[in-house]
């Protein structure tokens, strides 16, 4: 395979064209009868009418008796009537009224006589008190219509209709088929150069939340006819068909040379990101979607492109997207040429919804995880700046952006920790924590970005931590500091420490490959002010400039092997069995700004970190000290 | 039994005593740990912590070769660098990297020479175009933390951090008991005083959506002992139970005492209607919730009293109900005992949101099925006014309510049909109608509550339908009258017409029972005109206060032989296989404000009255002309 031409069609076009080839296919629902119990939920094929009126039959509305009104005509208070007993017929509610009576006398209303007969102070008007035949539904009606959802109480209605089995339109079956020579099924301890198949998991769920079967095929090697032969016998077996990878125009790629051999591509290509190189094809009636195999790409191709021919199959109109008024705490750029799907991380601060982009690439899938909501940047738009208003699709309600701490700052696995407990102690409230380092968390805090911010900035001057910045950014305050935690700072080398490192400035030694943390962070920071201290030329030092977003991603490159050392917690070196060797305990603390202090959400949150549970949990990753941990520091 | 004492708790109040009861009793969720890929939905019942990092190697994020970035230090334009096959290994984006390697150069900034060597006009600097370990996620990160519902995204996400298995909350088991010698399983020709069972199935739907599952048991006759092993087998084998029927205080009603010997009651009785006899019990940590057995009473007793109970479980918090502002268009009055809830139809006309009372009756479970909304008036308040501003509680979306076309009026069968292929033909539009006759359609149009009205008002003076009643009605113009059909009135009787009816004044004959439609009606107008003409007392003729709103319910009413004669359309006795003695032939047409002419759901219906498909399935249902449907008539 050479490289296929791809085209740029931008995404409405192509998704109109898309369903429009479809339905001149023949494509759209089929259906199937099944029990009326089992329908809720489910799309009626027909208009569905009663067979029967309910109530089928004239019932009783009261406990009481039933009369001819006739024979009770000229009752009144001071003119009783007396009733023999074969003129009346005692009847519980929904008791079926006897032949030759037409009326219900409440069981309040009538006096009992000891000979057997009855005596009545009131008239019955005919049909009184009783539920007339149909009230509730008639034989013939119409009791839902064509192509609407079936509710619970729509379940109660038939059956009550005599309808006991219903035509509803079958789910569409989505055939999922993972390619690629590098693939293997989940596992806990892959090889290097092994991807494992998720997207065939993700899609599934994806596809079920919109109403359809899912059905994933065994993973396809790299291999043309193999490819060829599992997307025939999907078309075959389902209604819609995902090929996963092999959509770009790499050498490894078949798809669309496939799909134009068993049927025909409308598009290769679509003007979005990400997703462009997304197939659009289909063999007869049944759409064959190539899908990119990084996730977010997927994802986002499928929520495009074939969530519309899933709706346009269950007759259920797209449910309109909710957005919402946003403010970018970052610069979102994007090209000209390509629609681009962003996915952002939101939160109330106050009043003010702030959105803040997450990791764009496309292998990222715990960005989408964290996703709270998507912005589209429209093609021919070179994107926004900062501080802009922008219209945002929301993936979660509201109501959960309103109860969300937006914690953005110093990363410390803590904050998971007290996040955790914050939600369980109150399922309502919730944590989106974002790390941008110590700096970062005070400018977020300073633009009114957030609700709180870990930092451990040391002041080289005093050698104490925070508060020196604290008054600098802070001068008229406005902001409140809370104790945290103490934390061992050291640096985290191979387990065993084969390379025998035992001081800080062994990072500058020839051999060691030094992986640090961004610019900005407080480990960053004290990393540069230990190297002055020991007059180190960083530019010297291996690896200085590759920059890691975590302690535990540091951690990460170690246990690795691809690097020998790097400054971090001690809790990320326990995590990962490393070798640690102290250099200092610093203070990490939450700044917390005064007009989040007294909402629920920070009052729930100040409570947690004061309470014994979370307490030992903090004690039990090692490394920390507690005291005084939620108290407030004073600031001067 | 006697009967038991029924309080009058408010219902606020019920519900917290009631789950703070269970929780003391240690109500709460159990868990079960289940594969990822099955956990879409469920929510996870402790945090989940990544095994592996994401990705688990270092891997090239491009298609290119791997080096170490060393050799390509100085590589410029002017001073090209070659590197030998020994320096470069070829990579597709995803491949590992190579021990000794440390950067990735794309393949489109290599030049390859004949001998095997590549030339490069730029260094590299070390570890770009490389996936880091851990990018995504990293081993020991919290993927996601306790009591979060899973989405697809986090399927993929905890797959990727090697997590295979997860341990969630088990969903809560509900056991349904239906109850009542009355009762038999659903079926379509039940006896009189069969009451059809599908409560269980309204109940066992609801509770699914709610995110539980249910088990529905064997119906259970009204016998003490029956009843009590049934409950005990259920509250073993369930984590909560209904019990539905009994509840009230009624002659057969043993709920109260069998939860009472089996575990506890703490009230029975709540202020609420419908629902008031509710019962709330327990045995141990599980709730046995008696509910009563009119459906509109249990569904509302189950979402006031047991869905709090199944979100406490799931540790979901409950979605805020979306509520909006509405118009009352009839009075409603409440007791002031208790707190109300009434279901309304619900419709916008222009931009004011009408509020339409439903029927009030408990059994009448189709008004359920109708309700696009909850009005709830509370405890201490005696009702609304009509034309009140009111809070509903909406039960679909806005996007619904703006989308439907509000059809208020005179009743035919023809409306269901005309709405059925409205929607068909256009998924987002939706008609509602409800039957209040002509007149009142008049007036609601009128009002500004309806986009269309039917009707067939007989000037009597002139013999002419409609006209001279728009005239009088809307003076100053505003409405357009679309002509619908021609349609058969006459006199509907038994099969056979046993009672030899042949001309209208036959209605007044010793003997006939009649049965009447209700003042206001086209149909009524037509009746008590007939009878003027032909000299009637109309005081002396059988059952002629006795009101159907349908020509379906008039039919109903004589088929089952509680009725001999009463006026109606053709295709009603048609319908319900009655004889039928024509009296003459009405015009039935659509009145239509000006304000909803030029939308786009009166467009599309009325290019729907005039399509071929829906006069030819008008002509099938008999007794009807459709010339000109879909036409004006000009009003002078």
């Amino acid at each position: 395979m050479g490289f296929a031409y791809l085209t740029n069609i931008p995404l409405e076009k192509a998704r109109e064209d898309y369903i429009g080839l479809l339905k001149s296919h023949g494509y759209g629902p089929k259906t199937e009868v099944i029990p009326v119990w089992d329908a809720c939920g489910r799309v009626t094929a027909h208009a569905v009418y009663a067979h029967i009126c309910a109530p089928h039959y004239a019932a009783s509305a009261m406990d009481g008796v039933a009369v001819n009104a006739k024979d009770t005509f000229g009752a009144t208070q001071t003119t009783p009537i007396r009733l023999q007993p074969h003129q009346y017929t005692v009847l519980d509610t929904g008791d079926p009224i006897p032949e030759n009576c037409d009326a219900v006398i409440m069981v309040e209303d009538i006096v009992k006589n000891e000979d057997g007969s009855i005596t009545i102070h009131d008239a019955a008007a005919p049909w009184q008190h009783i539920r007339q035949i149909g009230e509730d539904i008639c034989a013939g009606e119409m009791i839902l219509s064509s192509h609407m959802p079936v509710s619970p109480a729509a379940i109660g209605a038939m059956i009550a209709g005599g309808v006991l089995e219903v035509e509803v339109i079958r789910k569409p079956v989505v055939g999922i088929i993972p390619t690629g020579d590098e693939i293997i099924p989940p596992c806990t301890d892959p090889n290097p150069g092994d991807i494992l198949e998720f997207n065939g998991s993700i899609f599934s769920a994806m596809v079920r939340q919109w109403g359809a079967e899912a059905k994933v095929y065994p993973i396809i090697p790299d291999k043309f006819q193999q490819i060829k032969a599992a997307v025939a016998q999907a078309a075959e077996e389902c209604d819609l068909v995902i090929l996963n990878a092999g959509s770009s125009a790499g050498r490894e790629d078949h798809s669309a040379q496939v799909i134009r051999e068993l049927g025909e591509v409308l598009y290769h290509g679509i003007a979005m990101k990400p997703g462009k190189p997304a197939i659009l094809g289909c063999r007869g009636a049944t759409p064959i979607l190539g899908v990119p195999g990084y996730p977010v790409s997927g994802i986002i191709v499928i929520e495009q492109l074939l969530k519309p021919l899933i709706d346009h199959w269950l007759k259920v109109p797209a449910a309109p997207s909710v957005s919402a008024k946003a403010i970018l705490t970052r610069p979102v750029v994007s090209g000209l040429k390509y629609q681009e799907f962003v996915r952002v991380r939101l939160g109330y601060v106050g009043d003010r919804l702030m959105a803040s982009p997450l990791s764009r690439g496309s292998g990222v899938v715990s960005s989408f995880m964290k996703a709270d909501g998507i912005l589209e940047v429209p093609q021919g738009l070179e994107g926004y700046e900062a501080g802009s208003e922008v219209t945002v699709r929301l993936l979660c309600s509201e109501e959960k952006l309103k109860n969300t701490v937006v914690v953005i700052g110093s990363h410390d696995p803590l904050l998971d920790e007290l996040g955790d407990m914050l939600h369980v102690a109150d399922p309502s409230v919730y944590m989106a924590s974002s790390h941008v380092g110590s700096m970062g968390g005070i400018m977020a805090i300073r633009r009114g970005e957030a609700h709180a911010a870990g930092c451990h900035l040391l002041d080289t001057a005093t050698g104490k931590y925070n508060l020196s910045f604290i008054r600098k950014y802070f001068p008229n305050g406005g902001v409140k500091l809370v104790r945290c935690v103490g934390r061992q700072q050291g640096m985290m080398v191979a387990k065993g420490n084969p390379l025998n490192i035992q001081r800080f400035s062994d990072i500058a030694r020839e051999g060691i490959r030094y992986v640090n943390r961004q610019k900005g962070s407080g480990t960053r920071i004290l990393t540069d002010y230990l190297c002055a201290q020991e007059d180190l030329d960083t530019a010297a030092i291996y690896g200085y400039d590759r920059e890691e977003l975590t302690h535990t991603s540091v951690a990460a490159q170690i246990v690795s092997g691809s690097a020998d050392a790097g400054m971090g917690i001690y809790s990320a070196a326990n995590l990962y069995g490393l070798d640690f060797i102290p250099i200092c305990i610093e203070e990490y603390d939450l700044l917390i700004p005064d007009h989040a202090w007294d909402t629920p959400q920070i009052r729930q949150l100040i409570a947690t970190m004061k309470s014994a549970a979370f307490q030992e949990k903090i004690l039990s990753l090692g490394g920390y000290t507690v005291e005084n941990c939620g108290e407030i520091i004073a600031l001067d």
